[in-house]
């Protein structure tokens, strides 16, 4: 029986557990502390950074594969040179890891992207703010999520913090136009060594300060799956991804579809995936690592919802709420990660589908509201 | 978070645990012996004959519930009176455990089941016999699975040597009459402590050598719904079962709808439940038992195809096939439950879901026989 290692503990990890043990494959998943939110498969805490370490778990499993993208490329380059099966690569994930080396990456393959630069110094950004202001968008090339590294800057003082630390960023900061977007996509795929790529339907997302909030599944303006698909497609050939990957999209008000962001592992925005099609995206994100067959991405209903908990404050008890939310729908999926409670922290989601949007929407919304206690 | 607690490791167990994941419940599996199916969530190895091993393992826990129904009454009467809460409690669960004790229940609450009566003597069988046959069917009372402890019997030498051994199945056999039935059904459903009452639509189930090898959800049948749905509520009400509870069903040439089995717990004839029910049985079985509302139990397709994956010699290697098998048909479903090998044993199964039930049938055999390398 072969077996996966996930390093990072996260609810990613977490998820894939239940793939693993449907397709009776093995997982064993390297946690960074204890009480993790993959505590169940978890078979080693310790230090993501510490090369012996890794090494040490990997020879435990048959591929290592990863719940977020903090391990150094240099560690897992000399993983791959000590005989590792690392999927995604480091060749692939830097593209992940590193959003200025993304930028530079799509530019070559000619792919549509906002208006971007790489800076160095303050009169860098001040040229940039001077061209495309009053507003743009200032990103820490590494180590952002969940809307942490990314600015929107009108003035230099805006991140004079970071220019002063900007070493810790490898030198660079990524400056973005402000893109004028009227809805942000998602288009999550898989592709596997062999180079067999399958995709899920384009879905809509829904931010709030910088966090997913709710996915739509399929995304309704259905004119824009083809392009979304194609930029996937390239992405994932161009780049030699290995496993799931979603690549985040704005679709502008001008009509261009242009990419924002890229993730190199099963996504938020792919959690509707679980319950409302076929495949899920943590089956195929084992699949793909493995190299086995990729499975059918199909829905099982015209539209499926996926709303995400968000962390309130310290005492959220979602559990506690189960009752009366179970009641008033018994037809939702309800997901929880086992998380201790901070604001804006992700905590869980829930999952509809069915065939009337607005419905899902309202009674998604009117559930998680019971969750919350409002 | 509340934890439920299940005795025994097996398939079952382990399909309740990816339940517990989602809901971020937690789970802990107490097994009877090392290297089980269910080995991610065991957190206890012993014996389930050991009231004060299993009274340990009640305490980490806030609900007991089961894999198997062969912990004996009189413990499980002793856990709660010493204040564990046993679901479903011994009171109900007895009619699982002993088929004589469920046919007289049956007939106390005037349901339809096959003539039947109890024997301990070979002049009682020679009676039996000679009013019911030429063939009839003896049953142990206790102990019986995936057709042992079931002969079709034309002569009292046929069970000479279980009279012999009366003693161990509680002094009495069970006898019933060779029921000529068109079909056999299964009526899939749960109660929770409240009363709450929610039932999956019946299903038809093909038996090969005792065993099952195949369920189709819904059962083509219609007509049948109504009635085999209100045997398994008053059934259930009647027994005040919790969890969830498998009423196996003859179909006779005649046209009466019999009762032939019950098992108070996931069961076989509920498996498509995961990948086609919007609530799998698993999942039902945990709000059950936690007294938490029941889920939805509507289908995502028009039908469901359930085939089980039967060991056929102790060489069975399924993930071997897997790539054939996935390429193929990368709709299916695949399950496999990590057990050895051996003729007969459950050792997985596949779901498919679509439109087309003869096509599903059709896809599902072709591939089991690529898995069995066939």
């Amino acid at each position: 029986m072969p077996v996966v290692g996930v390093i990072g503990a996260g609810q990613l990890a977490r998820m894939m557990q239940p793939a693993a043990i449907a397709l009776g494959i093995g997982i064993k998943v390297f946690a960074e502390s204890n009480d993790s939110s993959a505590h169940q498969a978890v078979t080693k805490v310790g230090d993501i950074n510490d090369f012996a370490q890794l090494l040490e778990f990997a020879k435990t499993v048959d591929v290592i594969t990863f719940d977020h993208e903090h391990v150094p490329t240099a560690i897992l380059e000399q993983l791959e040179t000590a005989g590792v099966s690392v999927r995604p690569g480091p060749t692939a994930l830097k593209h992940a890891q590193n959003k200025l080396t993304m930028r530079r990456k799509l530019a070559e393959l000619g792919l549509p992207q906002p208006i971007w630069q790489a800076a160095k110094t303050e009169s860098d950004i001040a040229n940039f703010l001077q061209n495309h202001g009053p507003k743009i968008v200032v990103k820490t090339p590494i180590g952002g999520y969940d809307g942490k590294g990314v600015r929107v800057v009108s003035d230099i003082a805006d991140v004079r913090d970071w220019l002063q630390n900007i070493s810790q960023f490898g030198g660079e900061l990524l400056l973005e136009e402000k893109v004028d977007f009227v809805t942000e996509l998602a288009q999550l795929s898989a592709r596997s060594p062999s180079g067999e790529f399958n995709a899920w339907p384009l879905v809509e997302t829904h931010q709030q300060a910088g966090v997913c909030a709710e996915v739509i599944a399929p995304a309704p303006e259905s004119a824009l799956h083809p392009q979304a698909l194609s930029i996937a497609k390239q992405i994932s050939d161009g780049l030699g991804v290995v496993g799931v990957m979603a690549v985040e999209l704005f679709r502008a008000r001008n009509g261009e579809i242009l990419v924002n962001e890229l993730a190199m592992r099963p996504h938020n925005s792919g959690h509707f995936s679980i319950d409302a099609s076929i495949t899920s995206q943590f089956e195929q994100h084992l699949r793909a690592v493995l190299d086995l067959p990729l499975g059918a991405t199909s829905g099982t209903s015209n539209f499926a919802v996926m709303i995400n908990l968000l962390g309130v404050d310290s005492e959220n008890d979602f559990v506690q709420h189960y009752p009366k939310a179970m009641e008033r729908f018994p037809q939702v999926k309800f997901h929880l990660y086992e998380k201790a409670p901070r604001p804006g922290r992700k905590m869980g989601h829930l999952t509809l589908q069915g065939n009337d949007l607005d419905q899902l929407l309202a009674d998604g919304r009117a559930c998680r509201d019971l969750l919350y206690n409002r």
